[in-house]
C-alpha cells in the first residue's frame, strides 16, 4: 500500500464516519462468527445467598405503588451491568412479606412466578385469583393485569422469569398501572384451572374461539407436576425426565416468548451432553447435583439457580432425586425458524469447578 | 308448448339418458335445498333391548379371525337398510364375553369406545393395551393395530363409534387383518397415560415433533371426566355443563373426523334449543331426561342411545343429574368450512313423543 | 349347528331388524374391504355430444328465475342414476345464449367454472363482476352469490365442477335466492385480480387479516396458466407439468374442499402410472392423448371429459401437446387425514378400450 | 430514613454487587416505560452520500475470501457506534465493480437485496443464479449458501437487509465459507421464478411438502411490481398502495423474521399518520417526497434512506411519482404477540427538519 492509498484509505475512513456508515470489511468476523458467541457467561447464584438478601430487602425495602416490585434480579457478569440472567431472559427472586400487596400493573413483557418459599399468597391475573404454594407455576402472561397479595403471616420467595430483554432489544415495552385502585376486583378463585380440568379435556368450543396467544390455564400445581414426572420417568427408564408446561388448548408453550420446563433427573451416570441455540436459566426446585456448562462443573442444591448461554454444552448429575426448573427463549428461536439443538455421544470434560 | 316442442323436448330428454347426462332444472330444488332436509331421522335405541339382544349374541355368535366383531349397528330408519346411525356415523353395541378375544387388524376408519358395562377388557392399540372401564373412552384412531381382549369372567358391553358412513363415502376405506397372528404383542400397559400425564404437561420436545392426525392420548378415565364436569359446572353455573376429549398435544379433536363430547345436565329447566350443521348420536351414560328433537319428545335413561340428524332443533332436560356422551362429525364440516351452529331463544314447541 | 340353534339364530336376526339393528358379522368384509371398492366407474363423455346436446337445450329450454341453470350434469354410470360424476364430484356443461342471464343465487356447495368455448360473459361473485373466457377458471366459492351474465351475441359454454355431492353427504347444503332482483348489483370488474396482481405480491396487512376458508383471487386466466405451464415443463423436462390453482393468500386449494389443477402433457411416452385415494374429473381442454384407468384405455380429444374414480391407476399419453384440466377431492381427504398417493414403477397393462 | 438504615442500605446494594444481583425499584420504570422508548432515532442517509462513498470504496478496498463484502452499514447514530440502521435490522449499501466475484457463504441471519443501480450482476443462492436488475429484490434467506457475481462491465450497487441485529440478540449466528471453492456451482438460472410463475399457480403438490421457513421464490422482478402497484393504486383509489412481497406457497412474509414492502405513493396530501411497534428502514426507489417521523420532517429523493424506530409517528408525502421500499421486522413483533399498530385521525405537527 502506497503511502497515497494509506492517506485516501484514512480520509475514506474518516468520512464514513462523517456520514454515519460503517465499512463492514473490518467487523465481518466479529459480526458473523462461525458459532455463536455469546456475550452470557455460565454463572449460579446461591440459594443461601439469594434468601439471606431477599430477607433483608424485605426488612429495608417496603412495596410502593408504581409498578415497584421487592425483586432482586440476577445480573449476569458477562453483561456489562445489565440486570438480566442471559442476554434474552430476566431472571429474579421476589419477596413478600406477610400481609403485603404489589398493586395492580400489566406490561407487555410476559413472566412467569414459580414458588420457592412461604405460603398464603395469591396473585390475581385478569380478575382470577390464583392461589400460589411452593412449586406451583404462576403465569402472568403478556398484558394481563396482576398483582401478589399476602393473606398470610410469613412471608413469600418466588422466582420471577420475564422475556423482558427481548420484549426490549423488540422496542416493544408498554406498561399500564391499573386506573385509580392498587388492587382490581377479585371475580373468582383458581377460575383457569376449574376451565381446564384434565388432560386433554377442553369446554366444548374451545377450539372454535380465537384466543390469545398465551396460555388460558395460569396456574400449574406442584403436586400434578410431581406425579407426571412420576409417570414420564416411569415410562422412559430414566434416569432423567423432561416436560414442558404448555397451553392445554394448543399444546404450544405457555407464552410465545418463553418455554417453562422441569426436569427430574435420578442420582447415576451424568446425561449425555446436549447443545442448544437459545439460552436458558435453570433452578434447583429440590434435591442436589451438578451440571457442566462449556466444562466448567456448576454444584447445586435446592434453590441454586444457574444461567446457560446459548449453544452452551450441557450436561446434569445428580446425588439424589433432583427437579430442576427451567425457562428458555426456545419459542422465539423456533419461530424465527434459528432453532438448533445436537445431542453429543461423548461426554464432555471437566476443566474447571465454578466458582473456580 | 307446441306439440313438436314437446317431442323434441322428449327426445332431448331421451338422448341425454343415452349419453349419461342429466337435466339440472327439473331437480334443482331437490338437489340444493333451502336448508338441510337429511334422510337421518332422530331416533332411540333402548339400552333394555340394546343390552338383551347383544347378551343373545354373545351366546348365539362367536368371535372369528378375519376382521369379524361381534357388533349390533344402529340402523337409522331414515336410511333405507344401511347400518349406519345417521348418514355419517356409526353407532354400534360391542360384546366381548368374558375371556374372549378380537382379533387384531387396523383399517382406516376410525373408531372410539365408550364403555358401559363390564370389567377386564384392555384394548391393545398399537402395542398398548389399554384397560377399559365403565365410562372410560378408548380410541382406536385410523390405520391403528387394534384388538380387544377380556382377561376377566363376565361379558363387557361398550359403544362403537366410528366415522365409516363418511370414510366409505369418500372411497378411502383400507383393511388390513395383523399378520399371521391373531394378536399384537402387548409392548407396554396404557402407556399413551403416562406419557400426557396432566392438563397442559406435556413431554418436553413434544411440539417440534410431527405426529398424526388424531390424538396420541389413547385412553380418557371416567374419574377424570367426571371431576372435570364438576369444575366446569361450578365453573358455568348449570345448568348444562360440556367438555370435549381432545389431543392433548394440540387441543384438536381426538381425531379429524370424529369430535366427542361429554354433557352434564343438573335437574331443572329445559335448554334453550340449538341447531348445528351435522350429525350425533348421543348416549345417555348416567341419570334420565328427555331431549327434543325437531319438535319430538324422546325421553331417555341410562345406556340409551339417540340419533340427531344435521341442523335439528334440540334442547334437553333432566330429571335426575345426567351425563350424556356424544360423538359427531363436527370436526369434518369445521373443516371443510361448512360448519353453522345458531342458538335460538325461545323454547320448541313438542310436537309429539317417540316412539309416537 | 343344531336345528334348535339355527331356529334361534333366525329369531335374533327377526328381533334385530324389528329394533333397528344389524348385525356386524355378515357385512363386515363388504363395509371394510381391503381397498376402496368405489362405485364411481371410469367414464368418458365425448365433447362432440355434449357440445350438442348442450346447443339443443339452449334451444329447448329457458332459464328461469329460481336457481335454475342450463346444465347437463356428468351421470356416471356406476352411481345408480345419481347425476354424479364421481361419488364426491358435480361435473356438468353449462349453457348461457347470447344476452342471457342466469340470475343471482348462492349455496354451500362451492363452484367452480372452466371456460371451454364462447366469449362475452361474466359471473358476478359478490359484486366482482368477473369476465369469463376460454381457458379461464372462475370461482364461485360457498356461500357466494353469484349470477352468469351474456353481453355478447354468441353462446358460451363452460365446465361446472361442485363439490356437492359431498356436501350433500354431509347434510350440510343451504341455498338462498338473491332477495328481490334477479341479478346483484356490480360493484367492480375483474377486481380480484387487481387485489392480487402478481406472484407473491400481497396488499400489505392481508396475512394479519383472518379470511373466509376459500381464496379471494376469482379467476385464473388462460394466459397466465400456459405461460406457467411453459415454465415449469422448462423447468421439469417434461413430459408432464402440473399447476395447482391456489388461494394466493395461503398457498392453499381455491376451497377447502376442492382442487383444481392444470396438466400439461408433452407427445411421446406414457407416464408412469399413479394411484390416489379420492376421484377426480378430467377435462381435455385442448390437445389429443389417451390415458388409462384401471387398465381400460380412453381416447380423448378437446372437450372430452373423463371421471377417475378414488385409487385407480391411472397413466397418460399425448399424442398432441395437451392440456388436462382437472377438479379433485384431495383436499377434502387431505384434511382428514385420509389421503394416500402410490406412484407405481412399471406401466399397468392395457386391457380394454373405451367405449369396449 | 435513620442514618442506621442508610448504612444498612448501603451495606445491603454493595452487597447485592457482590453477589451479582440487581434491585428493580430504582430501574423499574426505565425498565419498564409506558410506552416503547427506543434508542434507534429517526435518520436519513443521502443517496449522493451513499453512492460517491460506495465508488470509492470500490477504488480503494477489493473483495477477498473470507466472508468479506464491499458493504457500507448505515450506522444509526442513537445506538452508539453499533453498524445497524434500527436496534433490529442491519441496513448498508453493497459495491460490485464490473467483473468482480463475492465468494459464497452462508449465515443464519437472512439477507434480502433490492437493487438500485447497475446491471450484468447474478446472485447465486442454493445453486440458482438470480439475475439482478434495478428495482428487482432478491433473497438470500438464512443458512442459503450464496454468492454475487457481475459478468458485466459497470458497477452494481444495492441495499442489504439483514436481520442480523436480531440473530445477534439471540446468540444464534452462525456463518460457514463454501468449501474449497471461491464460488458455488451454479445449478440453474432464475429457476425458482420458473417454479411459481403466476399469481396462486403453484407446482402441484407444493402444499404436502414441509419446506423451511422462508419463501422458495428468490427474485421479485421491478415490472411485476410496478403493474402490480398500478393495480392496487387503481383498486384504492389513492393516494398510496402498498404492497408487501410473501411467500407463493403460504403467503406469509418472506422471511420469518423480516418483511418487506413496497409503498407507492402519488403527489397530493400528506397521509394520515400511523404508529406501529417495530422498526424499519425505508428506501425511496423512484419519485421525491417528504416523510414525517415523529415531528421531524425528513425530505427524500430517489436512492435515499431512512430509519424509522418503534412506535415512531410517521406520514408521508409525495411531490412527485414515489416508490418507497421498506423492510420492516414486524414478523417477529406478530409472531411474539407483540405488535400494535394505531392510525391517527389527525395531521401530525412538523416541529423540525433533518438535518435540523
Amino acid at each position: 500500500m502506497t503511502q497515497t492509498t494509506e492517506t485516501r484509505l484514512d480520509q475514506f475512513y474518516a468520512d464514513l464516519e462523517t456520514y454515519d456508515l460503517k465499512p463492514l470489511w473490518p467487523i465481518a468476523m466479529e459480526l458473523m462468527p462461525l458459532e455463536p458467541k455469546p456475550r452470557t457467561v455460565p454463572w449460579l447464584w446461591r440459594w443461601k445467598t439469594l434468601r439471606e438478601l431477599a430477607e433483608r430487602a424485605g426488612e429495608l425495602v417496603t412495596i410502593e405503588r408504581g409498578g415497584d416490585r421487592r425483586v432482586l434480579s440476577l445480573a449476569n457478569p458477562g453483561l456489562g451491568g445489565l440486570p438480566y440472567a442471559t442476554s434474552t431472559l430476566w431472571g429474579a427472586v421476589q419477596y413478600l412479606n406477610g400481609g403485603e400487596h404489589a398493586g395492580a400493573h400489566r406490561h407487555t413483557p410476559g413472566a412467569i412466578r414459580f414458588v420457592l418459599e412461604g405460603d398464603g399468597v395469591y396473585t390475581t391475573v385478569n380478575g382470577d385469583a390464583c392461589d400460589m404454594h411452593p412449586g406451583d407455576l404462576i403465569l402472568t402472561p403478556s398484558w394481563t393485569w396482576h398483582d401478589h397479595n399476602s393473606s398470610g403471616d410469613s412471608p413469600m420467595i418466588w422466582f420471577d422469569g420475564l422475556d423482558m430483554p427481548t420484549v426490549n432489544t423488540l422496542d416493544a415495552i408498554f406498561f399500564e398501572n391499573y386506573p385509580d385502585e392498587l388492587l382490581q376486583p377479585v371475580q373468582a378463585r383458581n377460575r383457569s384451572e376449574r376451565r381446564f380440568p384434565g388432560t386433554g379435556l377442553l369446554p366444548a368450543g374451545t377450539r372454535t374461539r380465537t384466543g390469545p396467544s398465551h396460555s388460558p390455564l395460569l396456574a400449574y400445581r406442584r403436586a400434578d407436576v410431581d406425579s407426571a414426572l412420576d409417570a414420564l420417568l416411569e415410562e422412559s427408564g430414566g434416569p432423567m425426565a423432561s416436560l414442558e408446561f404448555t397451553d392445554p388448548t394448543s399444546g404450544r408453550p405457555v407464552m410465545p416468548t418463553m418455554a417453562c420446563e422441569m426436569h427430574r433427573i435420578l442420582p447415576g451416570e451424568r446425561t449425555l451432553p446436549t447443545r442448544k441455540v437459545g439460552s436458558s436459566v435453570l433452578v434447583a426446585y429440590k434435591g442436589a447435583g451438578a451440571t457442566v456448562v462449556n466444562g466448567i462443573r456448576f454444584e447445586w442444591g435446592s434453590g441454586d439457580m444457574l444461567s446457560v448461554p446459548s449453544w452452551a454444552v450441557v450436561d446434569h448429575e445428580a446425588s439424589e432425586p433432583s427437579d430442576l426448573f427451567a425457562i428458555s427463549d426456545a419459542p422465539v428461536l423456533q419461530a424465527l425458524g434459528l432453532y438448533r439443538e445436537l445431542a453429543l455421544d461423548a461426554p464432555q470434560e471437566v476443566t474447571a469447578a465454578f466458582p473456580g
